[in-house]
């Protein structure tokens, strides 16, 4: 297991030099720099190019051994060729981590190449890469990337093994208002793996939860074993590319990676206690869901809703997910009837029928939340002609502080644009809301998810 | 079965009278009134209220007997009470469909004033309802509903069981671009039922598709019967809620359907050729889909990619849904290595890697398009650093256009703000666009499974 210092170099580092940085706008070598100097990182930052004075006004220093100060981090972009010798001067300065953006290594099928590089490196510098875009980590405003320059932040550790797929959803991840702690670029893991990042991330404070897109693994013990004791503390949700025959032989030509049989991770990902999700859609719903709200404490589902059709999907897909919408206690029951003037249903799902507004939202929604016999809230909203789903939205966040996220709440808001505009402001303000009501259930089937693993550790058990 | 003209009434009218047509905005009578006005429609429009002189300029009538001119559509938005008045009323006009917004009625128990408006109704005038929020029809420019006044005209029809949740979506499918041919709120069914309308639609020139929320049905062999015949000229797709005991529980107490066995509906769906969707997401990807594309002429599916990532999660989708991604030969291979200067895999998917720009995505959809062995395209984009999302969409279209859409195509943009804008043009260009790659191989999956029907139609089979 690598210890504590070892990868925390790529992330806070005092000093960082970028070894191939190029003049020329557009070259990887001028926008890792660009990066790395607009993302507010307030470590030393050392171009490195023997042709350059300058890059975007830093001084440039013709190798990485000539920079006086302290570096602990160097990206490495320069030609495959010349990666043996920057690896080597890196080693030679007492660099703690490298970055390996250059790519035409074991991806290509040159196996022999990497495995030089690493043991050059050895013991002391750790590499992440080769074929890698960066790294960007919030925590330290750093953006060791050629990504997007402008990231935002939130509260999960992203790895990705693809890197087009990564940095597509670096810039997503900041258009829907998610935000990450962290991306990391894994590339070719010649050296640090998703087991290293899972440790590190376990504890870090500025990451509440990871999210692993995955196309295979080199070391799968450690990684189970990391895995193991990092959910104990934060959830961890893989996509795990390559289950099927042809996609595996696809990701192998993409990535060189063994996927390997995938009922054998679909059991190991059960038994760490690792949430697999299903594709991109379903993982960033779960995340989304597990960061802004608490885990459950017991098992008691209600539905509120103004369309009993929505109702009706939404219980249809808890049933499907194992997820159980609680029978309402009389008195609860009571209590919705005495508020709701004209009323639809007192069954769950609660059916406060389309004239309710923002008001009737609030008051019920405070009285299942104060509720000791229920346990979490799945709130929809079908847009009506007479209600305003935004006030409905504030309805739904106000309620929320209230409860001051004692119970976990999802959300979905179905309709057109007033529709889409109550739920930009609920992903604004962290609320976790969708736009169908079968996304929210899956929402709640991860907080559920959650909170059977945390009562499994409470009970002694292991990771599952 | 219905005559040809029983329900063409609903959509095409030549004078329609709003029975409880109201002064006061809000009102559901004021609204109705104002929708038919300002949607264009070009036939009579006759309010009906014993004490006003106008609504909205204009000349309102006692009853609907005082009216002149023809009229042979009805909107019935009186209270319960006075309903049966008004149908006695539209059959002694010689009116020859009443759509009933009124509710209460057998959603609430009262079984009995249902029957009875019927029964009354029976045989020369037709009913939708009660309990519906109306009917939309762009053919005629026909809103006679109270949800919005703005809706898209588009290729589908949408029939509804849920009242609200179809408001919510009438204004959803204009907000997402996708737009409607028509809108049926079908309410309790008391008379005019899916399988009417699916023979209406069935052929009716402005609809490609049909798409149904259902809860339940009262006359099972009536609607699958018609299902039959209809899915030899378009398809239809059919969300059908209260598949779970406790979300039937739900849809009894929502509209009283009474969902049935799950099961029986699945095997009869599938027997009779209808496309079952999962949820919401599932049924519009479909639609949009089979509206925006032919079907394939066999199973041969390529994928196109510039990031290595999205085509293994496309790869393990199409495994999953049973599509089979081709096999390239080999002129093919040499073709596409001709043109592409760096290159990741001529293997299907078919990687152009994160250099690809809208020039090479060009020429290489052009390539596969015109191949007879290739049935299929998945057009894949991840958002790069250095090439424009919406230059991409750009030659997608080109390419599509060129191809004079004799193939379908179908397409993911994942990234950042200019995925988003990139995704939007091509909605507006009617072009079958997703935000991920899992549910651009759903909507491929549609069109395949459109396919293997229209296969079997032509080797005599029956529906399914």
């Amino acid at each position: 297991m690598s210890k504590k210092s070892d990868v925390d170099c790529f992330f806070s580092p005092k000093g960082v030099a970028i070894v191939g940085a190029s003049q020329t706008p557009g070259k990887i070598g001028h926008e890792i720099v660009r990066n790395i100097k607009l993302s507010g990182f307030t470590g030393g930052v050392f171009p490195v190019n023997p042709n350059a004075e300058t890059v975007l006004d830093l001084k440039c220093y013709r190798n990485i051994s000539d920079v006086q100060a302290e570096v602990d981090l160097a990206v490495i972009a320069v030609p495959a060729g010349l990666v043996e010798g920057a690896v080597r001067d890196c080693v030679k300065k007492g660099v703690k981590g490298a970055i390996i953006i250059t790519s035409g290594f074991s991806e290509v099928g040159d196996k022999g190449l990497e495995e030089k590089v690493v043991s050059l490196a050895r013991p002391g510098l750790r590499i992440i890469g080769p074929n890698t875009f960066g790294v960007f980590y919030a925590g330290s405003r750093l953006n060791a990337t050629f990504g997007p320059g402008k990231v935002l932040r939130g509260k999960t550790a992203f790895i990705t093994q693809s890197g087009a797929l990564g940095l597509a959803l670096m810039d997503w991840t900041t258009e829907e208002k998610y935000g990450v702690s962290a991306i990391v670029s894994i590339g070719n893991k010649a050296d640090v793996d998703d087991a290293d990042l899972v440790e590190f991330f376990s504890r870090d404070p500025s990451t509440s939860s990871i999210l692993i897109y995955m196309e295979g693994l080199r070391d799968g013990r450690k990684f189970f074993e990391a895995s193991r004791r990092a959910v104990r503390k934060k959830p961890i949700v893989v996509i795990k590319a390559g289950r099927s025959a042809r996609g595996a032989q696809a990701a192998s030509s993409h990535t060189g990676s063994i996927a390997g049989q995938d009922a054998i991770f679909t059991a190991a990902f059960e038994q760490a206690g690792i949430m697999r999700a299903e594709g991109m859609t379903q993982a960033f719903d779960w995340i989304q869901a597990l960061n802004e709200n608490p885990a459950p404490k017991g098992e008691n589902i209600v539905i509120v809703t103004n369309g009993g059709g929505l109702g009706v999907l939404a219980t249809d897909r808890c049933e499907l997910l194992g997820l159980k919408p609680a029978e309402l206690s009389n008195d609860l029951k009571q209590e919705i009837q005495a508020i709701t003037p004209s009323f639809g249903s007192v069954k769950n799902p609660v059916d406060l029928t389309a004239n309710a507004d923002d008001a009737l939202y609030g008051k019920v929604l405070d009285l299942v939340l104060r509720r000791s016999d229920i346990d979490g809230v799945i709130a929809l909203f079908c847009q009506t002609a007479n209600i305003d789903p935004t006030l409905v939205a504030q309805a739904m966040l106000d309620a929320r502080t209230r409860d001051a996220l004692e119970k976990p709440i999802v959300a979905a808001f179905v309709g057109g644009h007033l529709s889409q505009v109550a739920y930009s402001r609920m992903l604004e303000k962290k609320f976790a809301v969708y736009p169908t009501a079968e996304r929210a259930v899956d929402a709640m089937y991860a907080l559920m998810a959650r909170h059977r693993q945390l009562e499994h550790f409470k009970a002694g058990g292991g990771a599952a």
